[in-house]
């Protein structure tokens, strides 16, 4: 336990690769309950994939949460609504891959996602422009339902029943191939990160009898940057200033590692690694992810900005003949037929992950 | 504007009333873009509201989100799902009053809290015995689905169909006594918080056809206790450690200001105030929660601890004769009916409410 204690080994210096696995093995037995479920449900529904799917994309998605006690009352968040992975990974799913969605909890899921879309905009004409339920007309989800003449059981209205169809039916059609597992703070998602990408790998390489399997991590996860280590948390909730008034209260929050060089140099050498940066300052967007794609091993860096990342990314990677600096800008302007996104770019990764292949 | 400076006027002092009120002038127009709409939507469903409503309730619910940026991707949140408040305003709704339900974005409804929890029963069976979807069968909310023998409309399951009729036909009745007003920052809470109650208060005071109307303050919401006031936050996002590595993140946070004294004092003077005192530690909360009463001026507290919070509550209030503290401990156990312990705190509170009347 000592060996792996936060304070000591990573305070000042930067965590080695063998220090952090240790701490990670810490962490996984002291605060992350969920990990057992995760591995016994992962095995469970690769046991039973379709033998014909060679390839699997792990999509991370959502914020991670860093508890500010032990009995968690407050907490650090990013703002996330885990959309992006949402979506990415319907497209995944459309183009063959089996895809493990690790996501936090109460994020936007696959195919979920589309049916709060579509009923925002059908119940909703918020004046503020956001979506959500209805508030200006007092509208809620509920709305979408009546009595039918008996008035003992409830139905759609005909309009949701009608439009709910193409999106139940594309769900009832990929949700074999698709592993939903939740996380919630940002130690869950350290340790299921490795877990996951470890037996990914083992999938992709440790089966004789298919060499051309391939596997992608696709890292949209708001992942927390600064926490409070769980052996420094206090244990109760941080008391307000009825106790002392007007006192200020002085957070020390320390670097969550970066697991991406072991990621990609132990956990899951083989796999096609892409991860996300983003930004709210346009003018340094691009120098920090290209920064980013040098420091952190990555393959590819989706680079986005915080008000226009539903319209436009920056891909940036080295993966051409001449390993220079690619940047790829893709874009949804009004002309365009994609619905999303996330169409234009899985389909690019997954055109590179082909290539990669050969 | 220099004069509701927060940092010049509070930051070692308390605000006096006329300070907290010029900054919340000042919050309400630099950072609560969403205060005029609240302000006419409750105008328009008080017009509205049924003439024999004699009595309204204020209900807030969820937690505040406390930014860290202007320009927000971080930020700090309290543990709330907003069950507690979604629960209470089913149950003064029952009892005859009006509900202006004022919580954060995204937490649970009134109605549709009883919707999600029929849904999570159905569909989940989670090992660690928490609540949401049937993430160990790998279910979602999407499997109460099922298509029609066309295939291209959407119903629901029959046993769905019949189980939810109960909790829809409740909503379709009480939805017109129902405002449902969303907050998201600590900034929002403050301002709406002042808003409404002074509205409100007209509403109890100001018709002068209408002696007996009363107006019951509800406090649920988990409010931030420290933030960063506006005026002092970076615009952008905090910088991780890419650019300087393993460097440390010391956040300086003020106390928020307490405003439960203009509220009980100007702002809503007869207002049946009552306010909810949380902590993980039984050993203090009980003598954190009467000072609290003895400190914020309001008429009762409810006391309640986190992990037991769903089963038992404390009311603290000097009601009686001789105003001494009266301590009344509220428990569920199994033997009982009530489904909810919010069923029982309600229909106390209201038994209280009016004796106050009278």
């Amino acid at each position: 336990m000592e060996s792996a204690n936060f304070e000591d080994r990573c305070a000042n210096t930067p965590l080695g690769m063998n220090d952090l696995d240790k701490w990670l093995d810490t962490l996984a037995s002291d605060c992350v309950p969920r990990f057992t479920e995760w591995m016994s449900r992962m095995e469970h529904w690769l046991t039973n994939l379709d033998p014909n799917v060679q390839r699997v994309a792990l999509i991370t998605s959502g914020g991670t949460l860093a508890p500010l006690e032990s009995h968690v009352v407050r907490y650090i968040d990013n703002f996330s609504t885990g959309s992006r992975g949402a979506s990415s990974a319907e497209y995944f799913l459309k183009h063959g891959y089996a895809v493990v969605f690790f996501h936090r909890i109460g994020s936007l899921l696959p195919y979920m996602r589309k049916v709060k879309k579509y009923l925002d905009s059908t119940l909703c004409t918020n004046l503020d422009g956001s979506t959500g339920p209805n508030y200006s007309s007092g509208s809620t989800y509920l709305d979408i339902f009546r009595l039918d003449h008996t008035g003992h059981n409830v139905c759609l209205t005909d309009a949701v029943s009608a439009d709910l169809a193409p999106i139940i039916t594309e769900y009832m059609q990929f949700k074999s191939r698709l592993l939903l597992l939740p996380f919630e703070t940002v130690e869950d998602y350290l340790v299921g990160l490795r877990g996951i990408t470890k037996r990914l790998d083992q999938f992709q390489t440790h089966d004789s009898a298919n060499r051309n399997r391939l596997f992608c991590c696709y890292l949209a996860a708001a992942v927390s940057d600064f926490f409070i280590p769980h052996d420094r948390r206090p244990l109760h909730k941080i008391r307000s200033q009825t106790d002392a008034p007007n006192a200020r209260l002085v957070l020390d929050l320390y670097p969550v590692p970066k697991l991406l060089r072991n990621l990609a140099c132990s956990w899951a050498p083989l796999a096609f690694l892409c991860s996300f940066k983003l930004e709210t300052d346009h003018e340094t967007l691009l120098s920090v992810a290209s920064n980013r794609l040098l420091n952190n091993r990555s393959h590819l860096i989706v680079a986005n900005q915080l008000d226009t990342r539903s319209r436009e990314v920056w891909l940036m990677h080295r993966l051409n003949a001449g390993r220079e600096l690619t940047v790829e800008h893709l874009t949804l302007d009004s002309h365009q037929t994609p619905e999303d996104l996330e169409q234009l770019l899985v389909t690019r990764l997954v055109a590179i992950h082909t290539t990669l292949e050969q």
